[in-house]
Parts: structure tokens; sequence; C-alpha cells
């Protein structure tokens, strides 16, 4: 009994501590350095000399305040002098610190940038810390406080030169509507609690700010792209009002969405036709009204002639005339419009695929320059693996922003562990070959290729109220990820990680490389074990829960899985070459010459652009077939590989965060086992054909699978 | 700057310990005693005498020490022998404990109850806590941490012999649905992640069970009383299980929802006539299965034939018939069903006020021993005050439950700060004079009256997903005490307070004396602000926000606000006595005649019961519409009294809950003045009278009131 007793008693220690570890701290929870020498070299940065003035400097302060007791158990002190302080975070315009770079730092930090010197003097360390705004100093404060709560030594702060966004707008679009549901949310309700706002600030408000504005992101979306227009009216305005005053101090700006229609909703009037004068001059009164009650306001998110949301069309406009009336009224704001170009007519399509480049591309030029067209990072919908979205690059004349998706709609929701950095890189990466070869994705995105006066990177939120924000704890990393690749799209998505796990869990080097290995196999696993080899959008109707390639019943074809998969006895895949839909054509002949035969085509991309047999042999010497199989089968092996990493780092995470991940990988790897036995058992009444060795027969039979019902998937807005 | 710097420091300081009181942990924080004697006191219990055996014990041991961790910084030890323990923790069946009380205290304390005796051997405290059952003990436990949680010495903590519960079954009724919407939630989502379950345990259903445990809470029916059946199919009474896998060790046990016509929804029959053998074959089956499961599951809650739900009525069968079916089922596994009297039929009655007691007392006698009746504590529906359910002494031979609302739907939402402990003591305590005088509604629930072999109190839950569970941090106070009185009706609602303060917020004399004097007028000031003299009902329809007595467009007559106040140039009230509806004729003759004529009703009641002139004199001397609108503006300045005592109390609470509340108390003020605008106003074009001298003038037109629409106020189900 007594030894029981001591077993219990290193158990309810464990727990105790873990009391702590919630998530809600997210990436700053300042702990102290895992190394002693590192620590006292820190300690060299209490002495502060900082002139505070503005609202940005006095939330810098609190920030400091917060992480040095964390990290340092000290508070910071106020030093008068440069000399002796540590930490010397001063404006270029001030003296100290401008002499450290050479004189064209401060212009390439712009509005928003900053650069950090590191020296050491009499043995202590010293750190400066420039920019030209309170806002540059703030993001080059968190920038510091990155490198410490990493654990990181003091030598390896500072920039190299100057420390700049690569856009202007580093956003998050919350799909969050005004009765607290979110449309593809899997975190709990929305965070914004518009019932007792304006009068009630949640401290959540704040700490969402901060978390913010410690990656960079400077805009958010409040309101659901498919929202009706009751945000616009008087009441409510005075809610985002005092949002807007919370955020303001962290340079983030609120943006929200307009439906097209509500002139006629809210307005009173008979058409929401652009060009009409009485529809011209009401977004014009909807404007000053806004900007009086919030002098920076961002400006509009606009879905419109999608997915049966109102639009320009439906006046038979086009999207610029529609955007275009709108950037008129923000215009003598300096607010811009961001028109998405996710659209999706009321008519079915010969190929999903093209809509948005057929639209889009023959409006090039014709938009205000306050306006930018947010893309989809894929030509679909926010599939595990898309192609780069052919519209990159082919908009010279047309700010082209990027809209990735952090919840995971169709990638296993808030239970599966799947980092997006990789994703991200890999698309922000690829080259588009246009105008010519060199220009990735990432430099149309920043404006590097065509000179684009607005540029802007967007992730769809996975925020919500749950605890740790985002439900699965990994799912935070996505957040992170979205807000320093849209301050810098050159990280890799591997140092992003490193800095993300060492901030948020250990900074204990063997456990961080093995988190890290497991994060950075996870956005391949979900491919395998959802849709390996170019399948797409074969999950669950509606609620895209589980796998559903079986499902034909939708109201119109491409809302149906075998669209997209187009399987029958021959083989599998969707012909998007000149014997096909010929959506190739849509991207620069480099990209035309790679895929148009299945041979050149990556296996990763293989079925979204070729209809491809059975038995057809791979250049790995597998056939389709086989290569199928082994692939959803691999899938589920890495999932099992994650748990027994994770099961490895008992000692390295707290008690609490490690059994909810240990949970959630127990469901992931259940539901990948799902995906590749309905997936092969359905796939396989058309091939016909044994699986390979080495993949399991399935649990259940096929008909197992499609009777399942999800009435309650989480994520279906009301 | 220096100085602002030092000020910047100290509320930069102040905020960051704010981060730990997020409200999370309830009346669980564990604080350490404010005084250093009591402390020193308090660490002799770390030696701890017990033998642990039990999942129970387990949990208790763990509680043990968290909480000693928490309070005295320390962890307890397990002692070999009770002569060396400080805190010695046996059943009675073990040697040590028994010899302290006579012997008849193990038999009074059942199967759930405890007894505590307190010594002081050598200067030093020893504790002793003594059960007959593991959850006996750990109840005891929770009484010993909850009176040094408050901070008091330990010679009180003795028991005067057993503390044995007034009821069987101590409860939350859950109104949550399966989409995690929750009808008349205020504070976040459903807690019940549907989803995730049942392999995913989240912490709050263990902090959950802890927070229940704590207080005697025994039962939670998790799903709403108006859900459809589909937690009744196996894939969700899989994840039933594993909830109650969780609560099993804290003693709680689960009911369900039973929804009526499930056989017919879920079965596949064509009837749910309780008389058909299918259908009561099919229930037992349900049964059967659910046991299998979930040996210890508790029942079925039941509302039937109320607001379209369906029933009995349905096949011309009345509520035993129904009741009794079910508990045929559940009787084989000592199951129960609770039996929901708040019927509603379809038909608009000649007063809603009579249709419980007229279905339900014809009854009596012919429901089965495993049905309780759960009666509302008034008679039209959880308002601010009404008075108690007639049917409270009026079943002698029907196990009568008691349903106390927690979710303040008529009561401010989870904004406004009301302490029910008043109320429900109001109710508890008031003489139903049945079958005699000495008869209080509490001995009638507790079994006293008639010998109910089945006795229970329930609560309808106030918890969300909210980091702090309630919403309002003091809402977590109605929480409290609806445990504490399930357990002992006789407890008073200033006690109850004080020791919630003392573990909730600060053990300070002078802080808790004002935070209790606060929450103690609390619910006064709401009747005065809302519903004064005995109005009721007359908030905004639907959703309950704010007022609405103009109210009159509801498809049928007893859902306008006109129905309930009968408001004209003549007067105002509803009569309920013999002149009009005679209700008043289903209490005992005492209150027929106490409140049969304006002139010996109290006050608080006058309106349930009177249509009274607007120029009649009362008691006090002023006329009716004189005293309603100096009443509502009381309601208005106790707010601003409870604004004023807050502020005071800057020092002795935390900041960030300090800083909640204020902002809360800032909402509940302008609501209270608009109440009081919107009800004067209103009441005001049939009075035809000044207001008295001290009430101003309101702020806006009464049309402003009637056309505010709030489509989004929360609390209102999908």
């Amino acid at each position: 009994m007594w030894k029981k007793a001591i077993l219990w008693a290193a158990a309810a220690l464990a727990s105790l501590i873990a009391t702590a570890e919630t998530g809600y701290e997210l990436w700053q929870r300042y702990a102290p350095p895992a190394q002693a020498t590192i620590a006292s070299q820190y300690r060299s940065l209490l002495a502060v000399h900082f002139r505070s003035g503005t609202p940005t400097d006095s939330v810098l302060l609190a920030e400091l305040d917060r992480a040095f007791q964390g990290m340092l158990r000290s508070r910071p002190r106020l030093s008068p002098s440069p000399q002796s302080a540590g930490l010397i975070i001063q404006l270029f315009q001030e003296s100290a610190v401008a002499a450290w770079w050479p004189s064209s730092v401060p212009q390439q930090c712009g509005p928003e940038g900053f650069a950090v010197h590191h020296r050491v003097v009499a043995g202590r360390s010293q750190v400066f810390i420039g920019a030209n705004t309170s806002i540059g100093l703030l993001y080059g404060t968190f920038h510091v406080l990155r490198h410490m709560a990493a654990g990181r030594p003091l030598a390896g702060v500072a920039t190299a030169g100057a420390s700049a966004p690569a856009t202007r707008w580093r956003m998050l679009n919350h799909w969050d509507n005004l009765d607290r549901s979110v449309e593809r949310g899997y975190a709990g309700q929305s965070i914004w609690n518009w019932h007792t706002l304006p009068d009630y600030i949640d401290q959540r408000y704040i700490d969402y700010a901060r978390a913010n504005a410690s990656i960079g992101i400077n805009a958010v979306a409040l309101t659901n792209v498919n929202a009706n227009a009751t945000v616009l009216t008087p009441a409510y305005l005075e809610k985002v009002k005092a949002l807007a005053q919370v955020f303001r101090p962290y340079g983030i700006r609120i943006f929200l969405t307009a439906r097209f229609s509500a002139p006629i909703e809210i307005g009173g009037l008979k058409t929401a036709d652009p060009l009409d004068t009485a529809v011209q001059g009401w977004w014009q009164r909807k404007a000053d009204e806004i900007y009086q009650r919030i002098p920076d306001f961002g400006g509009f998110l606009v879905k419109a002639n999608s997915e049966g949301q109102p639009g320009p069309q439906n006046y038979g406009r086009h999207h610029a005339d529609g955007a275009n009336m709108l950037a008129k009224a923000l215009a003598p704001h300096a607010g811009v419009v961001i028109w998405r170009a996710f659209v999706y007519s009321h008519e079915t399509p010969e190929d999903r695929f093209k809509q948005a480049y057929q639209e889009f591309v023959p409006l090039d030029g014709r938009f205000d320059s306050n306006v930018l067209v947010q893309v989809k990072n894929g030509p679909i919908d926010f599939q595990p693996r898309e192609p780069f979205h052919p519209l990159f690059g082919a908009l010279p004349r047309t700010p082209t922003m990027m809209e990735f998706q952090l919840t995971q709609e169709y990638l296993g929701f808030a239970t599966h562990l799947v980092y997006l950095g990789p994703m991200f890189t890999e698309v922000l990466g690829t080259d588009t070959h246009r105008p010519t070869a060199g220009n990735t994705v990432a430099d149309v995105v920043s404006g590097k290729s065509f000179g684009y006066t607005q540029t802007g990177m967007a992730g769809v939120s996975n925020i919500g109220a749950d605890l740790n924000w985002t439900g699965h704890p990994f799912a935070q990393a996505n957040w992170y990820a979205l807000g320093r690749l849209a301050w810098n799209p050159r990280l890799d998505a591997a140092s992003i990680a490193n800095e993300w796990i060492a901030q948020t869990f250990t900074q204990q080097p063997a456990a961080v490389a093995s988190i890290r290995q497991m994060m950075m196999q996870s956005h391949e696993a979900v491919v395998n074990y959802m849709t390996p080899l170019g399948l797409h959008h074969i999950m669950g109707y509606g609620h895209h829960y589980g796998p559903a390639p079986w499902y034909d019943k939708a109201s119109r074809a491409d809302w149906n899985c075998t669209y997209f998969h187009r399987a029958d006895q021959h083989g599998i895949g969707f012909d998007r070459t000149s014997t096909g839909s010929n959506a190739l054509q849509q991207y620069a002949p480099y990209w035309q010459q790679q895929w148009a035969s299945a041979k050149s085509t990556p296996l990763s991309l293989l079925l979204w652009f070729h209809k491809v047999g059975w038995s057809e042999g791979l250049p790995n010497g597998k056939t389709l077939w086989q290569n199928m199989a082994l692939q959803y089968q691999q899938g589920v092996q890495q999932v099992q590989q994650m748990q027994q990493s994770w099961a490895q780092l008992r000692q390295a995470v707290d008690e609490r965060r490690h059994q909810q991940v240990t949970q959630l990988l127990h469901i992931q790897a259940s539901e990948a086992v799902w995906w590749r036995d309905a997936c092969l058992s359905y796939f396989q009444t058309f091939s016909k054909q044994p699986l390979p060795a080495g993949v399991p027969a399935p649990q259940h039979p096929l008909e197992y699978y499609q009777q399942l019902r999800f009435p309650y998937a989480p994520g279906q807005a009301h």
C-alpha cells in the first residue's frame, strides 16, 4: 500500500503541475530558459532603455514585464541612459540605435519593420531594437522575446539588416457568425461574444491581439464571408468599435464582410446594383459611418456570386464593377476591398477547377487600386493537397492575395495533428513561371513579380472559445506559421516548427527534434490516408467529416465525390489535360508541359490531372492500384509512428498536454484506418484487384462505412 | 516619464498575477489561508492516515494532494498509524474513527453521509473523518477542505453527529443539445463535446465531476429535456458510457432525457403508446442496452406533453401511464424516472398557472415507486419571484422533486449578478400548510412530510464552455448553493455565500462581508428592476432578453406579456382569486385565506393574485403606481450600490475578476435603467399618472424601447 501511495503521489503531482498548462497561453508561455548559462545571459536585458509614449509603447512594456517575469522571474527596470541598459528600444530618429546599421536600414524597415543588433560589452550582452514607428518597435520586441522564449543564445538575435514584412495585410479571416457559431470551426464557439459587446471586454480579446501581434498579424476579418448584413447596422458597429479599440495598440485593423445585398436588406433599397447611384451612395454613407467610429478600419472582405451569395452578376455586372463600387466608398478613408476569387456559380460547370480563372483573368487591370483579389491556395477548396491556383501569376495588374485555410475543414478537423507549414511553403515556393521562370507564388503574393501596390496573405482562422483556442494543441502551430510566413514567405517550415515547439512545449533539443519530425511528416501523412496520388474532395457530404468517395446524391454534380475521382472499371482520376477539361491550359506553358502526360506528372498530383488505369505501371514499378493501397497504408503507419514518438516524450512535455495529444493521436490513428478501409473497400469495387501485401483487410464491409451518419459533426453553421 | 513607468509596472504586475485567476478553478482554488496561525494549525493535517483501495479513494487522495499543495504549499504524506496522523480518514467498520461518535451515527450517515470530529492533542489538531462508504469519505474530505479553503479555525470543522444528505438525488439538469447549443445557456457551448467522445476525455469532465462532488451533487442529466432521441442510439450511448466512467469515482450518476416518441423515431415502431406491448418491449430492451454499458445509470428525465413535446396524452393515456412504462423498464436495474410537472398543453388555458396541479393531483398514488415528479419552484416558469408551486404538499403519495433554475433565463442571463441563494431558501422555507402547518417545501422535498421513498432537488445548469464555466463569476455561486441546499435545505443563504466567497475570492472578513451584502441584496434588486410587486413574464418574446411588457403578438394568448400583467386603464395584475381564475384554490386553506384579499397579500406577490387599481392605496401609504415606480427605481439604485461596493473591493480581489465584475455590473446597471424606463413608460400609458419624485424621466420615448430587436440574443437553441 505504501508503494502505491508513492506512485499516487507522483501522479498527483504531475497532474497538479499540469493544471497550469491548459494551452491558453499559446506560444507566449515565457517559460524560463532550460539552460542556466542562457538565463544568466538574458538577465542583462532586465535593464531597459525605452521612452514610452504611445498606447503601443504601453503594451510593449506590459509584454516585456510579463515575459521577463516568466522567463527570468524578475521584473525589467527602466534605465535612464542607453549606456547603462542591456535592452535599448528606440526609434531610428532617436540617437542610440541608428548607429548600428547601414543608413539604408531605416528606409528598408518601412512603417512596420525593425532591426535588431547584438553586442557584448565587458562580458555583458546589449541588444538594440530600432524601428521607425511604435508598432515596428513592438514587432522588434516580439522578435527578441520569441528568440529568448525559445531559449536561444542572444548572439543569434540580431537581424541581418531590416526585418520588414513581405506583405501589407497579414490577416486572419474568421468565419464566425453573429450567433457565435463558426462555419468550419472545430474549436468551440466564436470568441466574439457579440451579446456582451461593447460593454464587456473579455480578456480573450486582449490575449488574441497579443498573440497576433507577436507573429506580425495586422488584420482580422471578424465575420463569416457568408454572414448576413446585420454586422453593418449601428448597434453592431458599436460592438466592432469596441474591438477595434482593443486591437489598435497592437497594430491590428479590423475588416468586416460586406454582404453585397446589404443595401436591400438593411438599407431599404430595391436593388444592390453596383452601377445604381443610390446603391453607391448607400455604401459611401455606410463607409463614412464606419470610419467615424473606427478611423483605422481596414475595409471589406467580400464573397460575391459564389455558393448562393448575392453579387454584381445578379445585375448583369462583373466582379470589378462590384469591387470598385465598394473601393470607391472606402478610398477616401484609405480602406481596401478584399474580393474573393472563390466563385462558384449556380450552374454546374464543366470543371469547377476552371471557373475562377475564367472569371478573373479577363478583368485583370479593371480593378481599382485599393482592391485585392483573394485566391485560395489551390483551384478547388482547401484539399489536403492541391496544385497551386492558376490565378497566381495570371493577374499581373491585380493585387493577388493568398487565402490559406488554418481550420482543418478537410484535414481531420481539430482532432488530427496536421502541421500545415510544409503545405504552405510547398505552395509559396512553387515557381509560377509567370511572367518568367523564377517567380514563385510567394513572389507574386509579396508583389515582387508584378510590383503590386497592395499585398496580403490570409488564413481562415482555426480559433474558437476552447480553453486552448484551437482544440488540438498542435493546431496552434498553424496559426503561428501563417503569421510567420505572411511576414517572411521564405522561412522554412521546419525552422518555424522549431521555434514554435521551443516556445510552446520544450526547449530540450532531442524533444524538439522529435516533435518537429512528427510535425514535418504530418501533412504528408494526412494526404496519404485521405487523398493520396492527387485524389480530392472525397469527404462526407456537407460536414466533410470522414471518407465518402461513394457519395453521389447531391443536387448538383460537382457537389458529389464521384464527380472528383471519376472512378470506374477502367481507372480513376480527373482528366484535366487537352483530352479532358483542359484546365491545365490555365497554367504557364512550363506546367502545361510538365503535367500534360501522366509520366511527367509527379505522383502527388497524378489524379488531379489524369485518369489512370488501375493496372497501369507507375515509375516506381507498382501499379496504380497497388500504389494507392500502399499509400493509404503508409498514411496509417505514419500516424502510428507519431503515436510512438509522442509516447517517448512523456518526460519532456507536461502531463496534461501530453495526455491530450495522446488521446487525439488515438482518434487520428483510428480515423486513418477508417479512411484507408473505407476508401480501399470502395475503390476495390472498381479495381477488382486484391490488396497488396502489407495492407490489411478492411475491418468492416463497405456497407458499414456507407451507412455511418454524423448529424452533429461540428463546423456546420446554422 | 519615470513616475509613469513605475505606475505602469504596478499595473502590469497586477495583470500578470491576475492571469492565474481565470475563474476556471471555481471554489476549488485552494488559496493559502490568509492568517499564519491558521496555516500553522492546518499543517498538522499533512500527516494523513488513510487506507486507499477504491477508485473513489484515489480521487480523494488526489484532491487532498492538490488542496494541500495549494493551501499549505506542501504535499500530504501517508502515515501508517492513526496515532501519528493529523487527518484520519476511515470507514466506520475500521477501528480508529468510530469511537468518536455515539453508536447511532454510522447508521444516521447512511450510504453517503459522514461525520467529522476534531480534537487537540499536545497542542496539535487531529481531525477524524468517518463514513460507511468510500463516497461518504470523499464527501467528508470535501467538507474538511471546504472549511480549510475558507480559512476557518479547525475547531469548527466537526459535524454535530452525522452529516447526511436530505435528498437522494442532488442533480444538475443540463439543457444541452447534441449540436452543443444550450437552450437558455449563457456561458458558451455545452461542455459535452459529443464529436470527440468517447475517445477524448476533456480535463473539463474531470474538473466538473470534482466540483460537483465537492458540494454533494450526485446526478446529472446530460441532455436537454427538449432533445431528440439520438442520444439513445448505440453510437451516443458509447459516448455517454465514457462520461459515466469519468463520473463514477465521484459518486455521480448519469441520467438521460428520454424523448417519449423515441420508439418511433429510432425504434422503427408505428406508435409510442405506453400501453402497447411492442413499445414497452422496446423501452425494456433499450434500458437493458443502457445498463449493459452503464451499470449505475440513474434513469430517465422526461418532459412529455408540454410545449409540443410528445407524451402519453397523444394516445389518450395519462402521465402515470407514461411514467410507469418507463419505470418498469428501469426497475430491474434500480433506475428511476424523473417526470416533469412543467406541462403546457396545446390549448390556451384559462390560467396557465393551474395546469400542472390539475393534471397531477388526480394521479397522486398512481405512479410506480421509482418515479419522481419534478416540479418547478413556482407555478409559471422561473420568474424572478414566484409564489411556491401549489403541487408541493399536494402529492402525498408521489415523490415530489424540486426543480430550480440556475441559468438566469429570466434574471439577466450571465451578465447580471443575481445570487439565487435567498430565492432558493425563500421557497424551501415556505410552509405549505400541508398536510398541516409546519411542513415546509423543504420538508416535502426531503421526504419528511410524507415519507417519500425517493427524494431529489435539481438545478437547471448554468454551465458552459466559458473559461469560468458560468459566464458571470458570481453565477458560480448559484451552482454552489444548489449543491449545498440539496444536501441540507436548512442552510441559510448568507452562510452559503460566506463560505463560497472565502473559497472563491478572499478570506478578508471585511471584504467577505461586503461581497456577501452585495449578493444577499442582489435577488431583491433584480425583482425590483424587472418585476416588482408580483409582476411576471414581461420579458422579450422567445429570447426573454430585456423588457417587453407590451408584447401581444404571439400565436397564443399565454405567450404574450399582456396575458400576464393584464394592465389597462383600471389597474394591473392577474386576478387569481375566486373572482378570477381561482388558481388560489390550489393552495392549502391557510394560503387561500392569506392571499384572498389584496390587503393581506404581501406586496411581493400582490399582482400574482390581484388586479389592483393604479391609485389604490397600499399599506405603506403609497398608491400602487407610486409604489411600482419607486420599486423600479430602488432596483436601479441597488445595482448602483453594488457598483459602489465592488469599486471599494479593488484591493481585496484579483485584478482580472475585479475588472470582469466591474464591467458586468456596468451592463447590469444600464439594463436596470432600461427595464425601469421601458416598463414605466409602457405602464404609464395606462396609469396616466406622473412619475413620483425620485424617479427620473425615461431616457427615451416608449417607441424606442419597443423597436429594439435582438435577433442573436443567446440561449436560443437551434
